[in-house]
């Protein structure tokens, strides 16, 4: 394998003499175009070298009265385009011009002339592949393209692109390589402090919170289903078809008594025998068939789980925290990253069906490390984006955020405020004798809003605040309590341009304590036994916190609907692909 | 955040003086025991450091009369134990050394006397706290303890110990570790090479190959026994209270109207019209509510899916194949690692409901660079466990599986096989022909079973053997036919221990080929128009392949239930937590 297909730009610039071949994409024949054009000298560098390249055309454009074409050509691997130009006599252009057609192509790097925009050109001698693209047909408009539309064609949008409208796209992809880039960062900071990757699962029969609507995983309606369409193609018997075959054995049985009392020959009597059993069996699977019900299986008016997949109801998580917990209490310090589920209702730009989280957890530790921990991790991605994914930064700060560069500097470079809710709701309250106005009444005891925590962290402070000791009647049973009786160890994490990025608490470690909170919140014990077991056996004092992975991709990029930071968005009345 | 809290041993050995705060983690006060004792010289330049560490008794021992007490700490960041000893007056020691307690202690390191099998121990001045563990009422059994067991004690398998079987026990954290390993040796690979990871959904509408068990994702069946509940509480109205609200409408209706003719004064006729608005909205209520019915809602006789959260029928994911390809074909190389499941009530060792998959799929690449990456990638992994899991590996081949070294160092050094299938049966046949029996036959056309997988790649040719181009009768629509018009561009990856670890192929990328193959495999074109889609515009020639993660994970450790290498087990009957 050896070296990485992209090195970094510091390397690239050490490099003196380039050999075309070391530049090849690690499992194809062609060259990344990153590695032809992100590179301090704009590839200049690489001139006389023959390379192989692919990627789709952008722009394309007819010249010399149709003796040659430009086509500004995207592979995906970087923002930038590659410039290529084509002789008529090496392939019809006017199939290669079309925006959207896929081009493979072998030539030679050249020098542009003097004056060009880019500093480096590949002047084709083959065409290895077309796939061309027929305009007429093509189902992305020319124009009035919008965020919204293409996100009713999820297909087509991280390569779609038109001359018109080109900057959308371009951006679908910016954004596609900056959540990976995050994703990479996130994985990075926590193998390098030291925590384990666990796989919490996705199916659960646990309800974290005892609240929040839940997606049922089941195969009760499909068994249900095929049952149904079963049971018309090949009817069940009916009473009179059972009664009938119960008088079979009957008979069958009288047979074979009679035969018996008449000492007729064994085989006779064999014979006799075997055609009561057939008739037994028969009416057995009959009277087994006359049971069947079409319809989902009940038991005492309720739905019958035991005949589920799991025998028992089974959901889609809301959070992998207290499952990972059992491993934070073994192995110290553990994290998740994985998709998460809630079946709200909801239509807002920062609400999804489906989305990323990412949930530490680490034993012997307190309030003042989880905080520690959250801020440490939102600096380090801010700081990785910065370091090794600047283009594309470049890019989102030119089309469509201009502020985003600065914000992901003063956040890696700004310690967070820390204040308590107390505080929070003081200074909230002053704004508001000071005139300022909130849709929510402020008052000690309320659930910050979206509009509080905005306010916080964009207009009093201008950088991220580190909210702590919340109520205890509007956090989680498992939060710590702390020796006021009224607050709990929790704290949320305000960022501008988002709000609440990560919602984090150390977990309540004493048994007597958490066990009276399950009963205070009118939860019952029972599910949480497991839980519990945890605080019986080997307590340890731990914390964690989690982190809405497409809200810190829409920080970082400034991007506004949470639909346009995740692949294939999933929301009520939408489920593309 | 700085340097790593765990620097690799190389690094280690370099530092000549250790200073105590270094060796701290990140995010508590505490030293992680790798840092301790997870150095070349065995933690013996650490002496004299004062340092807090903190983790569960794996073994405890008074000694001295009682005047103090040994105990074996494991805190999961290494599979080794520091040795602590406590004196008797600094904490009672009874609770201390029962196995399972939890212990946060302050000391000083020292050299053990001479003849030790540690290099370095903690002598303890102050105990900060301790979690402790009534053994009588601890619901993991001393003897008789098996993984089986362990499977139904998911919430403690990670932690729990006893001093009779510990071994079972350190060997789920090694398990834990070498899994995490995996994991980012997999993200360090693609991205290493210019991948981008891409979030591919859970809940799909599509089904990736038109076969196997899909669990549903839906909130029908909770809607509906909202609904029963509710129309328990609140019984829907009768036809009569229908009736009657009906007459109220028409009576109220006929007093405006009397009161309009009369003349009556303009309040008066108000207060009327007001009445029979309220008496208008009360039937169109009542009319609503009457319409309600429990159960799941039906259009048709059939379940109305329009009803559903995503207003059609969802799932839950089977492979994430079909949808990176729209990343593939738009970015060039991408993958996914995520989880996916199948809903088949299959018990074996070597299946799980819900496990997680690996998906890359590169551009402008065809089955020979397909097989490239897979051979590479598994090489990586190989060696990426060797050089930074190697304690967890020998720990495994102690306790487990003796040759799983060897096999790692095997598969990363030594070229794969490839054989095409055409070779592969012939290599069946000519075995059967020299004694060799299989419960399958082996016949040019037939699907390879377990059993002649296994064969193949542990004694024909004792190493990893890829087979390619099997006959398309077999294999999905989606793999490109090749010129014999019999057989398609895949390719398996099979290993010893495990058989097949890998499935990939070209993808089909020419529009009329693929349509074909869609129509001869009797599946409907319309659910695939959107990957039509790829194919209709700027089509690329392009590959990928899935490894099933665990298989990776059981190949690694040699553990023979895939239950036991995921953390949360999910199969038929069986989704514990």
């Amino acid at each position: 394998m050896g070296d990485p297909a992209t090195p970094p730009s510091s390397e690239l610039a050490a490099m003196a003499i380039v050999d075309g071949a070391s530049l090849k994409h690690p499992f194809s024949d062609r060259v990344p175009v990153r590695s032809i054009v992100c590179r301090p000298d704009g590839g200049a560098g690489l001139a006389g070298n023959r390379v192989r390249a692919g990627g789709w055309v952008k722009t394309g454009r007819e010249q010399g009265k149709g003796s040659f074409a430009f086509l500004e050509v995207n592979d995906g691997s970087c923002p930038a385009n590659l410039q290529v130009i084509v002789d008529a006599g090496v392939e019809e252009l006017s199939t290669l011009v079309q925006t959207g057609t896929c081009v493979s192509v072998e030539g030679v790097l050249k020098v542009p002339p003097e004056g060009a925009k880019q500093k480096i050109e590949l002047r084709v001698e083959r065409v290895l592949h077309v796939g061309p693209t027929d305009p007429a047909k093509y189902p992305i408009p020319k124009t009035k393209l919008s965020l919204e539309f293409l996100r009713d064609h999820v297909h087509l949008r991280p390569r779609t692109n038109t001359v018109a409208l080109a900057y959308l796209l371009i951006m679908i992809s910016a954004v596609a390589r900056i959540r990976n880039a995050l994703a990479f960062a996130t994985h990075s900071f926590f193998q390098e402090h030291g925590f384990l990757y666990v796989h919490t699962p996705i199916i659960t029969t646990s309800d974290c919170e005892g609240a929040g609507e839940m997606f049922q995983a089941t195969t009760l309606i499909n068994e249900a289903e095929k049952l149904e369409k079963e049971l018309i193609e090949n009817p069940p018997p009916t009473e009179a078809d059972v009664e009938a075959a119960r008088l079979t054995v009957t008979q069958r049985g009288e047979i074979v008594a009679q035969l018996k009392a008449a000492k007729a020959t064994r085989d006779d009597i064999s014979a006799s025998v075997a055609e009561l059993k057939i008739a037994k069996e028969n009416l057995s699977r009959l009277v087994e068939r006359a049971k069947l019900k079409p319809g989902i299986p009940k038991k005492d008016g309720k739905i019958d789980y035991t005949q589920d997949f799991f025998a028992r109801q089974a959901f889609l998580t809301v959070s992998g925290q207290l499952q990972v917990e059992t491993y934070a209490c073994a192995v110290t310090s553990v994290y998740t990253f994985g998709p998460t589920f809630r079946a709200e209702n909801s239509h807002t730009s920062r609400h999804l069906a489906e989305f990323w989280m990412v949930e530490p957890e680490i034993a012997f530790a307190d309030l003042q490390d989880d905080m520690n921990c959250a801020e440490a991790y939102v600096k380090y991605m801010c700081g990785w984006l910065l370091d090794k994914c600047f283009d594309d930064m470049e890019l989102m700060a030119k089309l469509y955020d201009k502020g985003c560069i600065d914000r992901l500097r003063m956040v890696s470079s700004t310690p967070f405020e820390r204040i308590s809710y107390t505080e929070a709701v003081q200074l909230l309250e002053e704004a508001v004798k000071g005139g300022k106005e909130f849709e929510k009444n402020v008052e000690w005891g309320i659930d910050l809003a979206s509009e509080h925590e905005r306010y916080l962290t964009e207009d009093i402070f201008k950088k991220p605040v580190i909210v702590y000791n919340y109520p205890k009647g509007i956090k989680a049973f498992y939060m710590r309590l702390n020796d006021d009786s009224k607050t709990v160890a929790a704290m949320d994490i305000l960022v501008p341009k988002v709000g609440e990025l990560i919602g984090g608490s150390q977990r309540e470690e004493r048994y007597e304590v958490i066990q009276r909170r399950i009963a205070e919140m009118g939860l019952p014990l029972e599910p949480y036994e497991w839980y519990l077991d945890l605080r019986r056996y080997g307590t340890v004092k731990h914390c964690g916190f989690g982190l809405g992975f497409e809200r810190m991709v829409l920080f970082a990029t400034g991007i506004d609907n949470i639909r346009d930071v995740i692949p294939f968005p999933r929301y009520p009345g939408r489920a593309d692909l």
